[in-house]
């Protein structure tokens, strides 16, 4: 379960993702192994529980990658409609805010972001149930930016890819990015809200 | 083998990476079940190989995997060189030029692209021959960017970072982008390229 956001900077918390024993053994597994390297007897293994005691919790291999999936989405679709809904009628600080709010979720919860290259196993059954709420949370973005367009201060003739190329710049940051490196998590939010600022060509 | 520039435009073109069958079929079980998910024995299957066949090329699966990305950095790296020089002094064209070289490779070679997310499993040993060459790429980026900057051209306070998320977004290419998709691949260099002198701060 995502914890809903209690005050209006809750988004800029670092907690908020709680793992049960079974998904946060599932998530050690699948990062080192790979979603189709980890079998479900390596899970049970790892969190100490029996393999018909992990069904009893989860369908399948596949249910739990899907809900570790879903977590990491909840996290950052809910701090980002915070962090817009944060800055009103403010282009320019609700675009700082979006690219903060998933900078913390990169940053913090960077095993379970980086999970997200294992999405593409998903059945096409389940793939939705991944793709359509990280749509939604492209939308909200392409909508900040297209807003921004329309009063002047942004100047993208690109709103909707301007948008897609973000979050993935943002996603990158996963491949590069280690807690105890040159750049701590405020750096990483400053220099992509300057990039970010650019990128959607804010007038000066 | 990666096969050598023969005319200045020759960068354009979208051949350029030759995959031995054992490469190929790699490829595709890496690209299917993920590099933990994929044994020798499924490989050398695909190929129509004896197991031992495949070890007297390849000396273990990993360096199946560092062939692979090698040769995807190579294209990149290649590509990238020979379309900041046939750019000569212009910056902006430079910039437009690493774009469209990097979105043939995305596009052109998508599923190696795609197994670049495999690389974080190499072992220390492995990963500076895969990093390394990496970072000359970013480094040229990241060059043609500053001397932008010294020109007054681009006006980005983050010129290495830029460059860094400049490949991020890039390389996100290959998470949406399909063949039949909607945007064709001159359609996708077009969008990136406008967003690229947006992102280094182009002055207009």
């Amino acid at each position: 379960m995502t914890t809903p956001p209690t005050s209006t900077d809750a988004w800029r918390e670092v907690g908020g993702v709680e793992l049960s024993a079974i998904l946060a053994g599932a998530l050690d597994a699948f990062s080192e192994l790979g979603y189709h390297g980890t079998t479900v007897r390596d899970i049970a293994g790892r969190v100490g529980v029996t393999v018909p005691a992990l069904y009893y919790h989860h369908p399948n291999k596949e249910a739990i990658l899907l809900a570790l999936l879903n977590l990491a989405t909840e996290d950052i679709g809910w701090r980002v409609e915070e962090a817009i809904a944060e800055a009103g009628d403010d282009v320019v600080l609700a675009l700082g805010n979006i690219v903060e709010a998933v900078v913390i979720h990169m940053t913090h919860w960077l095993k379970l972001a980086l999970l997200d290259t294992e999405a593409r196993y998903l059945s096409p059954q389940n793939r939705p149930a991944y793709a359509l709420p990280r749509r939604k949370i492209e939308a909200s973005v392409t909508a900040v930016i297209e807003h921004g367009v329309a009063m002047g201060v942004f100047t993208t003739p690109e709103p909707r890819e301007a948008s897609r190329a973000l979050l993935g710049m943002l996603q990158w940051i996963t491949r590069w990015y280690r807690p105890d490196g040159a750049l701590s998590q405020a750096d990483v939010s400053a220099k992509y809200t300057a990039l970010a600022r650019d990128l959607v060509g804010t007038v000066r």
